[in-house]
């Protein structure tokens, strides 16, 4: 049976969502569920919300990662071999075997530099990335990195490309999945240097590349995997989400505004735009995986709810059964053989 | 009275809202307009919708630059100094004195190289920066730049902040604008390596600089302006655009498929989503300015309207008559005294 460790500690509103979303995993996917934080916060809520069988385990660590921790002091915490942090002791379960993934909807930069430095990185791999899920209007569309290296060389670039590729193809099971590179146009020869640089690595690789992509591209689900820096995957991220937010509170401050009529109408259109707000809902994916740790991590958004928590889980199960970090690894070590 | 050159081969459906939109803009605001492009094209839609005073004046320009003008090839025309289409005429009209501004709806790329190579720029500032115009939730945020320089130093950045600084006072009336700097987190020390060079030079100049700016930070108003680097701002501009449009086209799509009672509620709410479809429209504010220039360009959309034209001249009349140009010069002037 698949064991995933849950961070229960992640979530703003740790632990309830955190634990409950996984008790729910628990019994929809029969998975076997790993805890780590605070027992004695994490106990009551398992108790309320009934047994699971196989029963869940609790690991006590008494210390967390909160936003507070940067910089070399999050570094320290991270890489001490007796760090009793939430994130730490989960991930050190992944790293011994005790545990298949992990799952966190904590501080994003604690999870990464923590898992940098339990699991270390997969052989050849010069940098991890965030592979964040993007709603299209066809699917799904892997940007990565969103955040993890803000300055990114061309073969940073081609191994996103791979790793993203690898993942699409096992997890989401799309056969030869589409690459294409983030730029500002969407014609070959269009690009930063490190965009002009990496263009040709991504294209003499055995991947099915289709070229640059701009934010129509993406968005209207031409691309299954969109590789760019990380500096611009966050500001992508960030600059999306933030237009999506202002656009709903617009259109629901023009209804009040509008008179009865447009009332009446906000109330019949309610049901179909809650239906788009799940669609562009990042808590439907549930949580982005960090590629090319050498272990399977999940880092869910701070807002996560219990839903949020399952389906990060159930992404987690489907990435340790299609066994994604083996295939990750041989197609990496297949590009440093060129 | 003010004169601004405008190229009527400029938008996708040229020259008709060109030349209507700067017609409707002659009557408006009263400024005298300066057409370049085709004669024999322009003269029909002059004819059709009637006199102006002072006359309307045409610039034969037998020559037009399209999406297909890019290279090599493009700097050749935009450089020949006997070039007859019609962003050349038009910018050599403003750069002999014989007109205050130009404006064009026609291809970005074609527009700036062809503004830098007849104005030339403005002493000291090593790269211009295209201005996009961003609503927000409660007004506007330039954002530069959005695409003339892939690749910055952070002494561009720094030029891109006075100048959208000095801009958004002259042109939009802001008292010390604030400006931030786009980045992937909102704390000091935070960004690529760029945006970590850039901070100190903005943060010591003469800027209200507010720091750091995440997408949230832009779209809820934080800022009057926002620098990156022209890679940065293109995506941004590109995703947030793509995003925009998607949620919609989704929003539209429920409706529909969401039966009768959502059918009517979505024709009792056409209204209030046509004022944020309207608020979100680039349009309203007509074009970017070119800033870094030796003169006043302004760069609209190809997909603009005669109203979006109009708009494009009214803005353009407003940085004339605010002298915005000498503005910057004495801007980054004393910014090299330093």
């Amino acid at each position: 049976m698949t064991r995933i460790v849950v961070d229960a500690m992640g979530s703003d509103n740790y632990p309830t969502p955190d634990v409950e979303g996984a008790v729910m995993a628990a019994r929809e996917y029969g998975v076997e569920i790993v805890f780590t934080g605070d027992a004695s916060k994490i106990q009551p809520i398992l108790d309320s919300v009934g047994g699971v069988n196989p029963p869940i385990r609790v690991i006590h660590a008494p210390e967390m990662l909160t936003m507070n921790d940067k910089g070399d002091d999050l570094v320290m915490k991270a890489r001490h071999k007796e760090a009793q942090n939430s994130m730490a002791v989960g991930l050190d379960l992944v790293k011994n075997g005790e545990a298949d993934a992990f799952v966190t909807a904590g501080n994003t930069g604690a999870a990464m530099v923590t898992a940098l430095f339990r699991l270390g990185r997969i052989r050849g791999v010069d940098r991890p990335a965030l592979a964040g899920p993007f709603p299209t209007a066809t699917g799904i569309c892997s940007v990565l990195d969103i955040g993890a290296n803000p300055d990114c060389k061309p073969v940073n670039l081609l191994q996103f490309g791979i790793m993203g590729s690898v993942y699409a193809e096992k997890v989401r099971a799309i056969q030869n999945p589409k690459v294409g590179l983030i730029s500002n146009g969407e014609e070959a020869g269009k690009g930063s240097e490190l965009v002009k640089e990496a263009y040709p690595l991504l294209a003499n690789a055995k991947l099915n590349f289709i070229g640059n992509l701009e934010g129509k591209e993406i968005f209207s689900g031409h691309a299954d995997v969109a590789v760019t820096d990380g500096f611009t995957g966050n500001v992508f991220l960030k600059s999306t989400e933030a237009v999506a937010k202002l656009l709903v509170e617009k259109i629901r401050e023009s209804i009040r505004g509008g008179g009865p009529l447009a009332i009446l109408g906000g109330v019949l259109v309610r049901p179909a735009m809650g239906k788009v707000r799940k669609l562009l809902d990042p808590s439907e994916e549930g949580a982005a995986p960090l590629l090319g740790v050498n272990g399977l991590v999940f880092i869910g958004h701070g807002r996560s709810d219990a839903v949020a928590i399952k389906n990060a889980v159930r992404v987690a199960k489907n990435a340790v059964e299609a066994k994604v970090l083996d295939a990750m690894k041989s197609a990496i070590e297949e590009s440093l053989k060129k």
